[in-house]
């Protein structure tokens, strides 16, 4: 636990991928081995029993084990070492059947595959839970009139609603890639020393051995990390997405602008020398995250290309690459999932910035009406001197052009943001629509 | 066209992601807009019809386009600006039609949609012709015996069809995920200005677009770039996994090792001053690429954190990085066809290889048969003895175990690399088995 | 040249990077070290000469140099075997002479350093350039009075001139960095085969080459790649500083904020149908680029584990990827140019802006002042009170203190940005006393 | 600590890296800070005795720390909170002169430099002995000779003291540029809120802030963030020379090159099962850390884009990013430490295989001695048909050629590796005699 451990983590998922759980998650290979074996009669029954109930992380030396994973060069090794002394101490023969056929790459495999699972089961009612928020937002916001901006200038009215909508779809669409890569993850890995399997690992075997874990069964992916990196690189895209929803909220709270606001907790992101402040603290830790993560998916990608049956180095450096991506990805989603619950909108600051720039933001709105009176070319001419009058005179374009008498009715309507949303609402209707799967 | 142009990339790719077919995706968009629009009573369809035959990246000066590219900041703004000049040539009114109610970035994201698909259409085939060429080796090499590796010590036999096989498994992998990401991303982009479409731009006229274009309707994803970045990601897989057989061949291609070969070509590899290299340069090339994918990757990610509705560099960063991994990924691919077509293979020296430990990699056979007979724990310690021995005085395992006279019957079988594949071939026909989707 | 070759490189930099001018100085190398072996005595002088004459980057058929560059794997092979036709149709003898004893690796890796002082010489200009314009910014601004804004949030006053002396800071370290990596790496490259030399290269002959090509002689550095590596990061560094630049300007842009502007260049960053926008297209390039480089700087990092005395792979991925980054970089650097040059800045808006919060920005300085009369605690009480009040009756702070009858002389002092500027003005001489070495 | 603490990381580093060490230093600049402040006549001097002797790590709250950051976005706001508390149990007033004028960037900023420079005071004599020992291999190997690999091919002889001295050179390098830039970064930070400091961080102030942190005085950095950047970076470049020599080991290491081993340690790199087995544990360690770490720089330089006088989510991003520099690159150093001081060369089987081609990386050297007597060509085509002779029958070269009776004196010598050593021994020594400033 770091310092940051509050600001930037998730404690259930730290929980989730700590040490303890993944020995454990180690263990659960190591007995459902033995009763897949013992199931596919190649092992005596007492035996895989003894070794299950010997299966229990109380009973390892953790610090003895981290001390020898830097000899054999991962934590299997001294863990079945550890595992086969506790078995022994049972029964003599039953040590005999411990680990057996396997390699030290089937069970850190296997481990982490059952700590995605985990991480699955916590991680996507997170995901609804957001995916809720956000529904309802737009529903609530479906209406409430905003200026849209692209490349950070006022461009055209959207609705509030509009962005949320945008921000669930996005969200919707991680949320089904990670559900994706994660249900293609959870197989079992069992290849024994070289990926050849043996007489211990047989068909019969592995598929025993996935229905106990209630994996699916495959073929050994020793050096195959396919599915590894593309379920790190969902994560991946989801960060992005809460980052980029982080982004915009710490754009619409910067001072000159004012329209969305993190929630207030008493001692949130204030400061008592600056009362007037409210710092995005929240969307800085999911800034901060998203940030991150790219770098280290690069990292995953980088560790593909493994030599032969089991690689020097690029197994090894994939395993933190990837618990970071989770751990960093957790955290975004909680801060997240934060934001979204207290996130305030004050929708009459977002109707008073749309008249910041003394109507020019309708400027398209007026040329367009015109055109089917004067003719696009003298529309778009007329509307272009009377913006540089509206500009230069500091005045607001309807005066200007209601001053040039244009023979267009109804400039108020023209001037109207809730005239000028285009298709917003149909938009938001269809997202809201679209079930996920 | 770079001096490096044949050594890391495909002809065929960069005609597909050159600035004229850019261009030419571009004019499509624009064509096919008059013509939902038309067909959707909107616009008169002579203007549709005349926008359609203006069309023509003969007709744009593209010097001219490059120079304005850089004021307005995407290509689109210059090329609608030409265009609108080749249609006014033909009809001042038509003019008024051209790309109307659409933005640039509708433009410029559908064109790159409709380079992808043209790019999906020549790499699929390229893969499916790989995985023929695996496939082949795998049948060829079923039972071909050789040492397999794991942290690059010899460890125990397998076959190289079962080392093709995996290769194969991961190709397949790949391409499947690229297939799938590919046909998410071949969607209509369709927002107008600020992602809220307009009168021009509603839901009829952009499925009659998507129609035209052969692609599907989507709501817009002017800042929702997930489809983008997974495509992107997924050919990162591929190298990744390109980069792996690249790896294994030219460790293969050792001269200490010498189970592989590339092909020879004239000129190709050799040294005039060091007549027995041959260097693996194809290999190389791919491993070069796999190299330079990640970080690509990692940018893309880095990407996603878009302002608001459009934004001011995430978007333009994303252009030439996505473009960059489909050449390289295109380069790589070419690459390793070439390789496997001309791959040569050296049984015999695979066959010699197994030897170089004497015996050492059949110690756990021997331990095996010999616990049927005196236990676990003696046979264990017998055979320790008897590896020490076959070390210090460089003999061989069989040896120095008939020496001791250790009462095991077929001694020979235990020394057979036939007899130590596990379920190599087992794991073979499963893979060759699993059709791809 | 791509569509985008204005909007984020430089033509200067293209040149300098050329294909041709690759092969130019990779025909210095070949030139020089002829030069240099026939005055150690070591080849005949006339075919010296005959081979430096044959050393015109015209005469090579480059179209052919590329498609063998696939079968050897570089640029050397081909052009050194184009140069010995080259010099045996002069003389037969001294064709026998051409590139003796070097290997390919010297050749190109001398000729990138070679393009690396070109770029140096064309980029340190231009660095000083930048820092003349933000000195010329600084001065110009050193007292207009602007908030500074700490998390997006207006905090308190600053100058302009503050945020430019920073900007100043940073590029002339990142200058700095650039000058130190540059020097260090322009040491000619020649080791031979294996990195070994022989009795052609010599410390005799590499010392005369290296005074040739005026380079710095060095021992050979074929798997050693720290100078290649810190060079390109060096340059990362300054992309980072710009970018950071862009995205001050980019926010400082925002409609609402409207402090600053890029300048108007005739059809720059404006909207036909948006006419109030003022699009930071300049800034977006270089936020492009600045997004760009850091994941190609992890792929030079990454390329550092080259195997033995020549790598498979490694060498072969840092060659375009550290021109990526000096091509981005030099595009940046003219962009920023551009942007420096014609920046608008309105002081006015930046002293209205100030006005925002309603006096809240002053709450700390009142709060300093009353505790001499009232201490620090009832002083702090008292002010918050205040400033609850004025956000809730939306009234301006001093307006609500002076209705309290707060014990404080000179209210307006307290209230004025150019007393609340700190130690700002005397940053700032100090940084524009500060002499770049 | 994880599973993997003693794989991949070093203890020592964590201590200085630890939360304790963190908040140890923030203290440090707070009591720094009071005692410059009294020395300037700012503060009174019991108050900045009373603040120093509160200044104890021992009496923080560290879980409530942890809790509070998450709501003020960094550690120094509840730091400062809980010191306010602890000096006002000693003394009401000094409370009131806790971080006076200061901001929490210029706590944490500060801070981390201060651990920075513990970091350095650890790592450089780590680095001293790894070059101790790299100066004692390159001695002892001076002329053992072995073969030079290029593209993973045999190519020509070198000694083993050349490769270590490249690798001496090498580590040299990053060294003295970690010391470089790490010189440059010890410099405090102190800016007050929006960096322009205030009447109680005056350049009086900061001076002796400096002074008695035993720090550099500079202008602050709060946005500007080359020097911690760059000294991230220059980690890296180390991280990547003892990547490249773990790379070397490991194929060294190989069954079938066997040239060099990882020293034995008690149950290290070992495999019960397979006894041959001598796993490169270390090395794969040392690589696993210099995969991970160009990921992470690249999210050093993506961070440096920070907004106006503090960046929301790049400054935080960066915390965390860097400390893991840190520890791989400590934990690289140690392994490397180690696999260095027990490194097993095997001289003679790096002689034996220098036979592995049957005399051909000897062909240059034939080819040269022939060309004195027969002309070049001549030589080049008869040795060409010798060497194809020699494939082709197995034979080798120097028999081949003796059955040809070519006339060349001493063909021994010409296949005598010592006599192909080219400039090896010349290197070695300059290398040697390079001292590193």
């Amino acid at each position: 636990m770091s310092l940051y451990t509050n600001l930037f983590y998730s404690e259930a998922a730290q929980r989730i991928l700590s040490d303890e759980q993944q020995l454990s998650r180690m263990l659960a290979f190591e007995a459902a081995l033995a009763q897949a074996q013992s199931r596919a009669g190649r092992i005596p029954d007492p035996a895989a029993q003894t070794i299950a109930a010997a299966c229990s992380v109380q009973e390892l030396d953790i610090d003895r084990l981290r001390q020898e994973t830097a000899l054999g060069g991962n934590a299997a090794i001294p863990m079945v070492k550890q595992l086969t002394g506790l078995v022994r101490q049972r029964d003599e023969t039953a040590a005999h059947f411990v680990h057996l056929g396997a390699t030290s790459q089937d069970v850190v495999d296997t481990a982490t595959v059952l700590q995605i699972r985990d991480y699955l089961h916590w991680l996507l009612p997170q995901l609804a839970r957001i995916e809720q928020l956000l529904t309802g937002l737009t529903h609530t916001h479906r209406q409430t009139v905003m200026v849209g901006r692209t490349l950070l200038q006022q461009a055209k009215p959207i609705t509030f609603g509009l962005k949320t909508a945008y921000w669930l779809a996005a969200v919707r669409k991680s949320r089904q890639q990670i559900g994706q890569e994660g249900r293609r993850i959870v197989q079992v890995q069992a290849g024994g020393a070289v990926g050849s399997r043996n007489e211990h690992i047989t068909v019969e075997v592995v598929a025993l051995l996935a229905e106990v874990l209630d994996l699916s069964a495959a073929t050994p992916w020793h050096t195959q990390r396919e599915g590894l990196v593309t379920f790190g690189a969902s994560l991946g895209l989801l960060t992005g997405t809460l980052g980029k929803i982080a982004k915009d909220v710490s754009l619409l709270m910067q001072t000159e602008v004012a329209e969305v606001l993190e929630g207030k907790a008493a001692g949130k992101g204030g400061s008592s020398t600056m009362p007037h402040k409210r710092n995005p603290v929240t969307s800085a830790a999911i800034l901060a995250n998203a940030t991150r993560v790219p770098g280290l998916i690069s990292t995953l990608y980088a560790t593909m290309l493994q030599e032969h049956e089991r690689s020097a180095g690029g197994w090894h450096a994939e395993w933190e690459t990837l618990t970071d991506i989770m751990q960093l990805t957790a955290g975004a989603v909680e801060k997240a999932l934060d934001l979204l619950t207290h996130l305030e909108v004050d929708a009459s600051r977002m109707r008073q910035n749309l008249e910041l720039t003394n109507g020019l933001i309708y400027a398209e709105n007026v040329s367009l009406a015109l055109a089917d009176k004067i003719g696009k070319a003298a529309a778009h001419e007329l509307v272009e001197q009377a913006c540089a009058v509206a500009v230069a005179e500091k005045r607001h374009l309807k005066d200007v052009l209601t001053g040039l008498s244009v023979p267009v009715a109804g400039l108020d309507t023209l001037f109207a943001p809730e005239q000028s949303l285009g298709q917003s609402l149909a938009i938001i209707d269809q997202i809201l629509a679209e079930d996920g799967q």
